[in-house]
């Protein structure tokens, strides 16, 4: 953090034609993003949004809505232009990748796929509430492929984006793990739980987080409680905050990578925007946990990077008031009179 | 309301692949695009903001943090393009139309700029704190001119903005009047009053509308208590709601304009978008009166059209889900397994 940056920023934004502070939040977000940047007029570049998708053991404990075979749908879907993401990044000309992390299907090399797949794990994690969800090896390989990707990308912003049936409860136990809160005040509804099926996951993310009690410090417990789309996100993470990216974080899955990677290295959080509060339970909990705030607020529970690609236009209006608007003494208009 | 569209519209959302209701308020917001505009597929065609530009006589009282020369200041900075609301409406491809509604200056005819000044009122409203701020003609004939402005309009969207020192005390007398909320629910900062200013305001405002005790009907409060942009902008709001418009509704001073023109025809509701929730006081609880809840809340008190030009992004967004996204059928995608 350079507060001589920050001092010129502020006085930046204090001097542009508009009253101290009037433009609220966008103006936090001009003086972050310039930190982030290092310079005193941020401008973002080629954005990417990146999908990390895999499957999860513990979907077979039927602690989703949806079937696991959604996850390789929606990667075709993904890749056809057809899901919410897809259109939303095509909306701001924000370039879409999607990384198979180890979703339990063989894709054919096409545009716009990255296969990151972990040996021995190709085809998702184990089942977390019979056993670790990976060996750490497996963990290290994804997050060495999540920083590899992030090294491999143009651009200065990184959009998080995630696919994985089951992946609320890798996100959910990881939270309860991380934050010592009630595995009750974590667990969500995913895609559309009703009760019973909500009362089952409990029950079961319940026993898997009994299960691996010991598992506490970060990556033992990322390793145990899995999401190889976690794991390889949070690589992502941690490659992006070192390059000065801005990482624009999701709903609630992507929160549970960023907060792995913050466990490691606090400083990550000063490059991310967290772009809504998702209506899944426990995030905006976990983004309070974090000292975040969101931008948006719009009912969201959709994941995929549907609600960073919907935030997204606000990041580059925060540079154009840092670039764009004239000051006072420049448009020759008169100050406050007290 | 056409609840054959709404169902239609609402099967399509519900069968867009992802679980149902997951895109939270862009799903209700694509549901009243589509009922504005009478067809399953809005589209939102050359988007257009006005910002809706005048002085008021009460501005002598010192019930503002900057001097009443700023209204014509900001104009000529919107006209240039350096003002929060110029930078944001270029960032979106909106265009920028500035009404001079009774500016206490006479600009030279310019490309951006339409004339549309009251007989009487060229330089603003008289002082509504010794007497009414206009005459019923002068009344009538704002509200005349902004219904047609807008019949002069291209496109299918109206974004509404103002300017006008000291405009957040005529909004907090509309609010007090027609909502029969204390006025101290309705009086905020404006432009960023400190805690003697606010007094000073408060003070000021309550005299005036014990003046005024008679004013109770809709109209009648607005000649007495004033706002030749807020008038021409009520127009502006009943033309265009008549028009099958979407109107996009900023601050507190466009909620103004909005709630004379729903205490006239309620309907207009129906057609407004209300893009934030703006910091000033009184805002949050107007919204709430009028069953309007906003999609930002960024803490924005600048008005101009700035919020509703942030929020803008999210409007093209709800038509793409409807327009773009795939359904679990074309796609191939499996529903939900209970």
């Amino acid at each position: 953090h350079d507060a001589a940056l920050a001092a010129q920023v502020q006085h930046d934004l204090d001097h542009k034609t508009k009253p101290q502070g009037s433009l609220g939040r966008l103006e936090s977000l001009a003086l972050q993003l310039a930190l982030i940047q290092r310079r005193r007029r941020p401008l973002l570049e080629a954005p990417q949004l990146v999908v990390f998708a895999a499957d999860h053991g513990i979907a077979a404990r039927g602690v989703s809505a949806f079937p696991a075979e959604v996850t390789r749908q929606m990667v075709a879907n993904f890749l056809a232009g057809g899901a919410a993401v897809s259109v939303l990044a095509r909306q701001h000309g924000i370039a879409l990748t999607v990384v198979d992390c180890g979703v339990a299907h063989d894709f054919e090399p096409q545009p716009g796929l990255l296969r990151a797949k972990v040996p021995g794990a190709e085809h998702g994690t184990a089942d977390a509430s019979r056993g670790p969800a990976m060996s750490a090896a497996q963990r290290d390989e994804a997050i060495t492929n999540g920083r590899r990707i992030v090294t491999g990308l143009p651009g200065n912003a990184l959009l998080l984006g995630e696919m994985g049936i089951a992946n609320t409860s890798a996100a959910a136990l990881l939270m309860a793990r991380l934050t010592g809160r009630p595995l009750a005040d974590c667990v969500g509804r995913g895609t559309g739980l009703d009760d019973d099926g909500l009362a089952r996951k409990l029950a079961v993310l319940q026993q898997t987080l009994d299960r691996h009690a010991g598992a506490v410090a970060p990556l033992d417990a990322l390793a145990a409680l899995g999401g190889l789309e976690i794991a390889t996100m949070a690589g992502a993470v941690l490659q992006a905050a070192g390059e000065h990216r801005v990482i624009v974080v999701d709903g609630f899955i992507t929160t549970a990578a960023v907060a792995v990677a913050a466990a490691l290295a606090p400083a990550v959080l000063q490059r991310c925007v967290f772009s809504h509060c998702s209506a899944e339970t426990g995030h905006e909990r976990w983004l309070r946990h974090l000292g975040a705030r969101s931008l948006l607020d719009l009912g969201l529970r959709l994941g995929e990077g549907s609600g960073a690609a919907l935030a997204w236009p606000l990041l580059p209006a925060a540079c154009r008031v840092l670039a764009e608007m004239a000051s006072f003494e420049s448009a020759g208009v008169s100050t406050r009179s007290d």
